[in-house]
């Protein structure tokens, strides 16, 4: 038994992993792909989880780890979770504890155990944390049912956009040629019972991605309403009106702040996360919070000088 | 070798068969469930095509049929194509042409080799028919890419907007409680990790269908609106303009009309139909559709004399 603490930190485009030591100090990180069991599949998921891990274990010299808090995206399930758990054995010491993944984007901004978080990553929440604690939600209904403003909801409105000229329907946009350059593909105007080879490809190319692959095209809409492209615009505003009516639900008069704005798609576009979330803490790591997480399940008081040393030692580790 | 000829169309809800005498006589219809390889699967999407013609073979005492036509959605692919073919062995003396289910719905509400139909069931599409083959088409792009307007469109519109209100966004909506009783889920608002049980139970349970299952929610948009309900009629104003702007797609003044409505949305939602689709034939049953393309492609000419044998011999044989 030591007083190192393991912070995990798991999404669908990449696994964190950090060693941290009982006074804040980060010893040891490390980075695999996908942990998102769901997305991923659990066995990928569970193999990236555990090589993420043993790297930060292995940097540290810290041994297994007295504890640790896992933030794993789209573990919800009984059977994910005793997968990760068997993925972990001989590196922690504990029984490991499930955390929220949007906990970890909250304190990966900020210290306070009281106030706000808006995620806006594949999926898309807001959350009120009271004392450290999750004390609200809205959304994170999933793509099919809600994620409004989510890197897949632009991502998805960009690609119907850009396909819909060349079926005749919608106004004529740039995410047209950008969709296509994305994918690689030449214009063809030879027809297909009756579509041009241009659209069949491209149906087909999408149709063979898993559907939440369409995030992958959220950055498309930043890149046409840069250059002034009414369509994209216009989905930029309905993103960050849905954000807005998110965030909004989970506020209260009681919990005055702060607001950290997390997930790729606002880390990525600080101007459209400073328009959804003015005067937020832009988290563009979830490292840090997976860190003060672990602290915080250890019992370990995260004040503003443990908070810091946290931030400042991890920085040092992401600069070697 | 005799001149009756078989016409099937199979969907995503069922599978009918027709065998049709070449002067147009209806003689046996066969039905079983759904036929389209893609959502029910080539085992049983093959069952119930091979189950819904050995009826209609045996009620028509027609032994083999000298040809068929074959309309089915979702067998875009050589190899559902042969399963379907090796399934109709013994049935069919000659190698069945496959045709598109839209066609046969055109076909329902016209014997005009020229002319339009506007389609919404579970996906939606416009197609202009010239010389009795497809010369245009828009949309029909899929429920994740197009299909704006469509059951599925409207299904999904539907359940978002009727959960947001229990997860503190969007407007109070009459789809809220049509929702839920649909999905047999009682009020609960006992707390999991800050959602109501309600919300968790409900979401819980729409994941758990296969996506296009939420075209089944297509009517509560019907029912709220018919009830006043705003939110709900906003949802149908724009599946109208879509499928409004579908339809102008596939347009030219060359082609004059006449227009068919079909698909189970347009079919059951007369009004509706009425609104995107002004003067247009409603096409309710796709098997006459199906029996005229068996018979097009057995050189028959189909002209208003065999049209009105073929729709009125139906009629007497699903009388019986």
């Amino acid at each position: 038994m030591n007083d190192y603490y393991l912070g995990l930190d798991a999404g669908g485009t990449s696994t964190r992993a950090v060693v941290v030591s009982s006074e804040g100090h980060c010893r040891g990180i490390g980075k695999a792909g996908s942990g998102n069991p769901t997305s991923a599949g659990v066995d990928a998921a569970t193999a990236a989880i555990r090589d993420a891990v043993t790297q930060a274990v292995t940097t540290a010299r810290s041994g297994p780890v007295a504890g640790a808090a896992l933030a794993v995206a789209g573990a919800g399930s009984a059977g994910h979770r005793a997968a990760i758990v068997a993925a972990l054995s001989g590196l922690v010491a504990s029984e490991p504890v499930f955390d929220l993944d949007v906990l970890a984007a909250y304190f990966s901004g900020t210290a306070a155990p009281d106030g706000y978080v808006l995620l806006s990553g594949t999926g898309a929440s807001a959350v009120r944390v009271e004392d450290g604690r999750l004390a609200g939600i809205s959304d994170g209904l999933g793509w099919l049912l809600g994620d409004v403003g989510s890197g897949f909801w632009l991502g998805r409105e960009a690609v119907r956009a850009g396909l819909a000229p060349l079926d005749g329907r919608g106004a004529t946009t740039l995410l047209t040629g950008l969709l296509l350059d994305r994918l690689g593909i030449a214009v063809d105007d030879s027809r297909q019972s009756g579509r041009t080879t241009t659209l069949v490809t491209a149906t087909a190319a999408l149709y063979a991605m898993p559907p939440l692959r369409l995030a992958d095209f959220a950055a498309l809409v930043f890149t046409a309403a840069g250059s002034g492209d009414a369509v994209a615009a216009g989905i930029l505003d309905r993103a960050a009106a849905g954000l807005a009516e998110t965030l909004a639900a989970v506020r209260t008069p009681d919990v005055e702040g702060p607001l950290v704005a997390a997930g790729s798609v606002l880390a990525r576009q600080p101007d459209f996360a400073a328009r959804v979330a003015p005067g937020a803490v832009v988290a563009t790591d979830g490292l840090a919070g997976a860190a003060v997480l672990a602290l915080r399940h250890a019992g370990v008081l995260v004040d503003d000088a443990v908070y810091r040393r946290v931030t400042s030692s991890l920085a040092q580790l992401a600069g070697v």
